[in-house]
């Protein structure tokens, strides 16, 4: 009864103050809160549903349903994009709230009429998971069970709302796609078609990376940025080109670092694993490290 | 009014693009498609609960409850898993359909017959977590809070598929475990008994390694290819032994990367942390960096 | 029917043998089992609803629901919690259950109480992520799409039942937290305000590390453990310090690896990328590494 | 553990006798069964939220999602609808499969064309229980919590379903109106505009009735069968004119029983409670009994 | 194909149609809707567990748990209640919003502080059903199959929110009751303490009945209205007494009718089954017609 | 906030009361609650998926799920209701605990032998139905749409653990059927084969009473007791026998009521609508009443 008693007497309370701790650094009333959070990971896959539908399920001698199940998907994302989109603008800047739901439906307009070029572009990232990974034995197996595709499906639709203009909700999306597959895509970067990442956990691609068409990354790659200068206030300064570019056909291999706003590598070039980059190098480069040959100790332990 | 407006008219075309662009590709009734991948995610935990039954829940003083809840969950598991089997080797293979069910039905019951055996494998994983990591302080905690446990779990059961020439399913259980662990073990790896894995996110272990009895390995460690050979359309040509062999009671401690079909590690060896090794040691060894030390500047920075 | 048949005929012995192996090595009875793995991993997300409240969902013109909620969240968790610690006190002590029980209340009670500081410090964490990362935007931001916050939340709430003594309850907290975001915090690991992880994913923390004030971390750093200690049955002897001390203000690059129980990291001190150091280095420091020149070969691959 | 083991013997060859009992008598494979019958149930829901649509949600500030929402809920119900129309068109009649699926399209398309006919005089039915009952105060009450309005909903689209010749579908639906409000209206009776039941229970309508406009009955009435013929076998002849007429402006209180096909009851008339009625009466009739006045013994019971 | 392009091309259409038919009767936004009627419903679940606590469910050896449950679920309901009360107060009449925020508090607070003694009349009710019913073994059979029970808990929760002049909710309530007990009470029924319905289906209780202590009804009985004078316009004057007064210890057979807002039944009378009463009987009346004798016709049929 | 402060202050005290209030009267807990009673639904919904399998759901191409769905189906309610029978029997009576659970087995063991005997039987009531109603048109329209089919499988089941002496589950299974149909069978009545209720609700079928083979019940008809004697205590005396027997071949029309543990309706006979009997008729008999012929007013009212 103890325990009761002083939840009874004591948690209005702690409510009260975890309330207010909580006001002093968040207007709670003019968020998306965790509950956006979680309309965002029902678009993500409303839209998935979208872009790969199947006829597997149970009506699957219907041709109108696909069609229609298509459709009500995007009626129903759009509509709810729209409003997180409203909440978003704004909350986060100055705008007018009639211009701010103007600017929503302006920009769900956009993404939804991008939508069948983006699913174009991603099957040629399909394809390139099907060229690049000889344990691959269909296309098929890649859209089910490839984390790159998932990473990239993600990362292709959060960066046109990037682009945009839309705060947070991008960063929310690829922060999911990040939970899910280890490989964290900054929504701002800038990725070309036929992208293949292999394995992928703990790839971290920053928000100004641009990337070429046909390039191939290994688990653990770094494309991120060197240190970061301050304002007087001793805060970071934003909006700054602060990580590489990456050229057409390049692969990198696993464990790879490559830091810099100004550091590009060469088309057809390729960076091998556990290399430490900060500068650029030139089209149909090979980079690799003697790897220091290892000690090696035989007999008894 | 005018996102509605804008739907109305749109949403028409652009569900028939998508469905178009989509059918060009994948065949979308021939397909277990995102509901097959949920399906497969339920199997998982139906055959976790199998194998590690518990009384905890409300009825914990009914024994004849675990033993049907067990029962129970096989049954199901088994006619889910047939279907999914028999849909994915129908259209995967030139394989007739009659012949595609009664292989589905023997490969079911050919994995439920093993299952004891593969708990019984598991058993000797938990122990091997209980003597590996000081930190640890019961079985219990080790079957519900570690993730090499889970892992190795979910791989034992796939790679009985993967043998049995299933395609598509086993892959989808490995990412399944990847994403749930950061740990990505191909379904085709061959793994002996007492085997752990520590914190284990960032771990490849790729299609045709093998890994010997008592083998432990840390975060990071990637046991991969080198690069694979091409064939004359540039294709990877599939189906070769690109990575290592790990024999019995190997250490291979973070970050390491051994890479290589030839590649193996010869019993009772240690291989130190960020060692890359893409050549075989011999048993008994201890491999080793002496780390390049840093250098350290003293002072105000 | 040939399935059927077999599973009508067989699964009575495999369930019966499925049962026995587990009742070898676990108390079916004497767990809370993945259902109280489930609920602590719902506890969170109400104390996480608790600490973070927002208006955002439908009765949002309702102050009164604010505090309420935070309430009911506050009780309902409490009381789970407390039934969660009582089991596991019981199962893996030798505590008589009247203690047990007592000691769970006060356990909660002490928890419930400390929230408000907790979160008082999660706010410095948000401060330090705003200020660390170029990238970001707004605290809103932060607070919904940074695994740094999701993980050190659920750090600092195990951290305090770890100290409690509770068994097994803090590390599958932990291992939630790792699953999320791929940050893998022992619940033993004692840290400073004003912490922040970058992107996050492989970072390791060990069970006896210290970690000061405003320390900042990247991806894929190891704050390890050196080889352990075995006793006479080879068994590792468990309880030893064994991880690093970071003093204040330290900055930790990717990939870093920072082992051993006697390694302190002097405040102000900066840890370069991919540094390997079992040694201590004193305040004001800063290890880098001048990372060999890779060999860069240009032209026509 | 009894129980367990019988369960283990027995249930084998239990499950299959109750299978062939069922399988004696129904095709258990083509029959949309319980899962049929659920759909349609949720099929009035969403029937039911298009006609009444409101902005009570959340999204409440949002004009679009109405819209969007009622057109969403008709293209599912659309198709939903369609399939089990089209399966039951199979199963039931000698219909050729290409033909049940091209009614059933014309079906789904000529009621959702009359949807907003059937509103409009639901609308009349709302008004009549408005201006029938004086312990009503507002429309949206009557809307909310009148069983009469929720029957009659219900059977205005199942009888359109019932006179485009779809089997089975339209007394399901009907018999769900009668769980709800323990009115029994047959799909096949013909029901003017401005019909109010006030209570309804234990009401009965059936298949051959025809009720013209501003009809007002009380609970416990029934417009019934007299006796039926049977043809050679004994089995009732089906697809005779069984149930009573009744004109415009009739009012009839609770308890009356009317029987008959060549009862009508002209309009204008008013039919008193309990009354039993085989025969019609003329239009303007008022039809009562003089109640047996009951035998009162006062005093000391 | 067909019916696809239908729905694509006459759903917009017909989707604006039935929207603005509704509109053009209801407020869209002004009201609670089907959501709020589903809110009601499990209000009244809330208040039943609140009520009636049982320790039956998995938790059932923690004391703290019932108390902590019953609260939580009357500040859910409270509140949720609340914002009902204040939305319908709005809606439907002419006070201003701040006064009807504070009405609304202040007939919450009343509901809540009346539970206690509403709780203890139940109790009476349910001692009547156990003395009143041979068939019955034990009290606990009584609350959890007896709709008598049911239907008078929630009458006398939804009579409290009648008198304090709450519009819709009570009925919405009083009919949730019908639903599930075929037991039309209305909320402004005046019902005294040790109150039993036997079976109950059928039976109908008008707006403006007392009913004395100790009341006994059988299935089917209607305590209703005699025809009600209409205004100039030919609408139904509200608000007049219009059904009868059931005094102490009555008895009422099944099928009785008893009518009129001036019929009153003295105390401890007996009404037989099938009565039809229109006029008051003074105390200690036994009710009853000599049936009429059915003819009985013996012999081949 | 009012409210929010009043219910921080006071809702611990209204809690506790209660509470205390329901433990004056209840055993909190040993009952199966309403946790119990909706087990009881989910049973009885099991039971009825076992009767009548259907191959309905999307993997209907698959013989084998039917047989394993009924068996665990079986499997499953036979666990469950064994467990509430425990645990009814042992709070119930005087019962031995392990006598109890031996007891709860037993029941459980000759309910499900009497499963495929319990299906046979009803698949006469269907087929009664069927013949008895000239608006049917198939055995599949019958068990999908009529009332009578799914109160007479409820009954058919519960009356077997009547006969078995278990208490309270019976009644709260009768009570189920009740609320979805509106047709009031005690579990006590004895009902022979080809029983078919048209319509039903208001039917209500005393405890004692006996009904034989191929009778014929409508809507609103009473099996019930007249007065029933009072022990010295004024409480009624159980057990006896109160209610009507109904021999072979009866049909009773809508509204009769048929009152007495002493009158039997001997076989072949017909009552007719409305008749009140509370005396035995002969076989072969034919009861009706001449209706007294109502008073027709013709003219302008």
């Amino acid at each position: 009864m103890k325990l009761n008693d002083w939840l009874n007497s004591e948690i209005p309370t702690i409510s009260q103050s975890l309330e207010e701790i909580h006001r002093e650094h968040f207007s709670i009333d003019k968020t998306i809160g965790f509950e956006g959070q979680e309309s965002i990971y029902s678009l993500i896959k409303d839209f998935r549903s979208a872009l790969f539908p199947c006829l597997c399920d149970k009506y699957s001698n219907v041709e109108t349903r696909i069609n229609i199940s298509i459709g009500n998907k995007l009626r129903t994302s759009a509509i709810n994009l729209k409003e997180l989109i409203e909440k978003v603008l704004i909350n986060d800047s100055s705008i007018h709230e009639d211009e701010a739901k103007e600017k929503a439906d302006l920009i769900v307009i956009d993404l939804i009429k991008k939508l069948p070029e983006i699913r174009r572009v991603i099957q040629t990232d399909i394809r390139a998971a099907y060229n690049g990974d000889p344990a691959t034995t269909s296309l098929e197996e890649i859209l089910l069970s490839y984390p790159s595709i998932q990473s990239i499906t993600i990362h292709r639709i959060a960066h046109e709302l990037y682009k945009a203009g839309v705060p947070i909700i991008p960063r929310i999306m690829s922060e999911y796609a990040h939970r899910l597959t280890g490989i964290d895509i900054h929504p701002g970067a800038s990725i070309g078609e036929y992208f293949f990442i292999d394995h992928g956990t703990g790839v971290v691609i920053g928000e100004t990376c641009t990337i070429g068409r046909n390039v191939k990354i290994y688990q653990g790659v770094t494309l991120g940025a060197k240190s970061f200068p301050l304002d007087e206030h001793g805060n970071p300064i934003k909006g700054i080109k602060r990580h590489p570019n990456i050229e057409d056909n390049v692969v990198i291999y696993s464990g790879a670092t490559i830091l810099g706003g100004d550091t590009t590598i060469g088309q057809n070039s390729v960076i091998g694993g556990n290399i430490w980059l900060t500068q650029s190098v030139p089209a149909n480069s090979r980079v690799y490290q003697t790897q220091p040959s290892p000690n090696i100790k035989n007999g008894q332990l």
